[in-house]
């Protein structure tokens, strides 16, 4: 234990543009630092209210049962997972990339059987393989997927994986951390059954919360449970008697009230902004990034057609050392990247434009940064080209 | 899902004198929005590891596993069971308060069977029930309590419980949530095996932190497990492997960035203040607010050698509505103080002094207020006996 004196702790000002966290807009800066009220204030209690009816706009859904999970994105798909298998159940579980194994990991630990669909890293999910793997296994009634990989950048079709899930009498598990806010994510539309996402990405909201969302099918899956869930803390039985208790509402547990003016605000952000908006924002950043890593002769990784507008898998050109670049990018212009997670290691960075990270200013600030650094160890690009090319695609918007 | 405007949430500046959360100091408020940096960035691994320090000192403990879990303490508590309760394995929980049960749910979900030792609310801990449970049940590992009951106030003798455990072969888990920071914990001299605790009480930080430290014992024993803790979020050979893992820090999960950065900001101030000196100042308030109580006729629930300082139950005068007065104060003084729980709903308020709102502002202001009320009411105590029975006891210091 510590007898000597510790300072306050002052962070750098970074630019964030790995996965996540991203840059958090000012105003939710703020908003964290607002008066401290009790988690059973009526006041507190409408803004709970609120907060599920723009999650609800977020989400693209009606659902009742839609609130923040009080902990990180991991807790939101660990939720989904506790409180819908049960021992002995069988369920597909679509991996191409870190969080698919991860998904693994939670249905072995609520007692039941994965069955893997295994696809390359940086590839959407393979339908055919999908359906093949409900056709062989008609006694399996979920199915689980990543829409967004946040190890890789790629997407997939949510909607469709989901049909083939119905069609076959499975209900679906989606994460969603990486694609909420960024991408179109419509959970009515698409009949997505539990889906959960994080706050650090497109809300550009701080880490430690886990909006989660779950449809008339996946809460009659858990109200026919035979077993009570394993976890008292993510039961989202109790959860209920707590974000969803009307004028009864009963204690759980103490909700993490700043953070909540956090998500509050973001949320209060994304609505006034307008979804539609907020996609074309991060594709037309998206596309400008593009072409300035074309002017670098960087490489992008997940092909176009399966390519997230919000995170930019790169392969790393031969004979460049991944954690030179990252160090010297965060020492000397204070801008964070993303390295490769898993068997991507060192293969490939990862660069985010999320939430209020996709914008001009970030665009051309990194791309300024990697010339610069890749210029001094020896690429063959002429100064200035990758910005130019940024700055063409903003002009022709 | 909503379409019209929603307006950013600003909270009404409240007086916390409830049972959490408690006033947070203005200092943290304002460590909540510094900028927001990565979760694997050199500069945020620097303060995690403060973070640890400044914990091994709050816990008086140089245990290496000593961090704090990202969600509030009623994941703390579920890390505990969950790491170290195997399905089968026997436990002794001593309920007198609301947290023992949530403690025997804990138990049941991990598998295992909880063996009851029951005091009345508003009681400590019997020490002769507790060893009488232990001689009936050689084969129990593991012993659970509350240090500090939240719902009543109630402080036990946490030091003896463990002695008592360990000539038995148990271990202990120990929840000192309300304890922390406010009146003495001393792990290592106490022995105190697997702990937990929350931020929102006597560390005046904001809730949704929950620190743990757990001793070579109880590491041991998760070492020795036979079968994967059934949480892959609170696993805590996974969790230090991001918290202790050195150079090589592991991803698990994302941080709460700035959550902790409050945190970090919380236990600073506790580190520069000095436990001692807190301890002091909790004692200090409580001898005023009870001469103010006194004066105002209002009975203290339990029995002085067993009182909690920072969390006071009161008896409801009769004819007194319990609803009425608390609307009343958070509505015209903006001062919230607590209700009771479960069985003492109704019969009882808590009043707070926990960390930041342990001082003299918060006594005289509350007193002034029931004094207002209760006399409107119809209290035979004349204006301003209270505040000056609570002065009288500043005066002697």
């Amino acid at each position: 234990m510590t007898n000597s004196r510790i300072e306050s702790f002052h962070p750098p000002q970074r630019t964030l543009m790995g996965p996540g966290p991203s840059d958090v807009n000012p105003r939710i800066l703020e908003a964290l630092s607002r008066p401290t009220i009790g988690h059973l204030d009526p006041e507190f209690i409408s803004m709970m209210d609120e907060v599920k009816d723009l999650l609800r706009y977020a989400f693209q859904t009606n659902n009742e049962v839609t609130m923040p999970i009080s902990a990180p994105g991991s807790a939101g798909m660990e939720t989904c997972f506790t409180n819908l298998v049960e021992p002995g159940d069988k369920v597909i579980i679509c991996r191409n990339g870190v969080f698919g194994s991860r998904m693994l990991e939670n249905v072995e630990r609520c007692g039941g059987e994965a069955i893997m669909v295994d696809d390359p890293w940086g590839r959407a999910v393979d339908l055919e393989k999908v359906e093949a793997a409900l056709k062989t296994n008609p006694d399996v009634r979920i199915l689980a997927f990543v829409h967004a990989e946040t190890s890789t950048g790629a997407i997939s079709d949510a909607q469709a994986i989901t049909k083939l899930a119905h069609d076959n009498d499975c209900i679906t598990i989606v994460d969603t951390v990486t694609s909420l806010g960024g991408v179109p994510v419509k959970v009515d539309e698409w009949e997505l059954d539990a889906v959960y996402s994080g706050t650090q990405k497109c809300l550009s909201c701080i880490p430690g919360l886990s909006p989660v969302t779950f449809n008339d099918r996946a809460m009659e899956k858990i109200k026919n449970r035979k077993t009570k869930c394993q976890s008292w803390f993510l039961d989202v039985s109790l959860m209920l008697g707590y974000w969803d208790g009307g004028g009864k509402r009963a204690y759980h547990h103490t909700a993490p009230i700043n953070p909540l003016y956090g998500l509050h605000e973001a949320l209060v952000l994304l609505h006034d902004e307008g979804l539609e908006n907020a996609w074309a924002r991060h594709r037309l950043h998206h596309n400008a990034l593009k072409a300035g890593f074309e002017a670098l002769g960087l490489e992008l990784v997940v092909p176009e057609a399966e390519r997230l507008p919000q995170l930019n898998a790169v392969s790393i050109p031969d004979g460049v050392e991944d954690a030179v670049v990252r160090k010297q990018l965060l020492d000397a212009y204070n801008l964070e990247i993303g390295a490769g997670l898993g068997e991507s290691a060192g293969k490939l960075w990862r660069i985010g434009l999320m939430g209020y990270s996709a914008k001009r200013d970030n665009v051309l600030y990194c791309l300024s940064a990697l010339e610069a650094i890749l210029g001094d160890l020896g690429s063959s690009t002429p100064r200035g080209k990758a910005v130019e090319a940024a700055s063409g695609v903003y002009k022709k918007q």
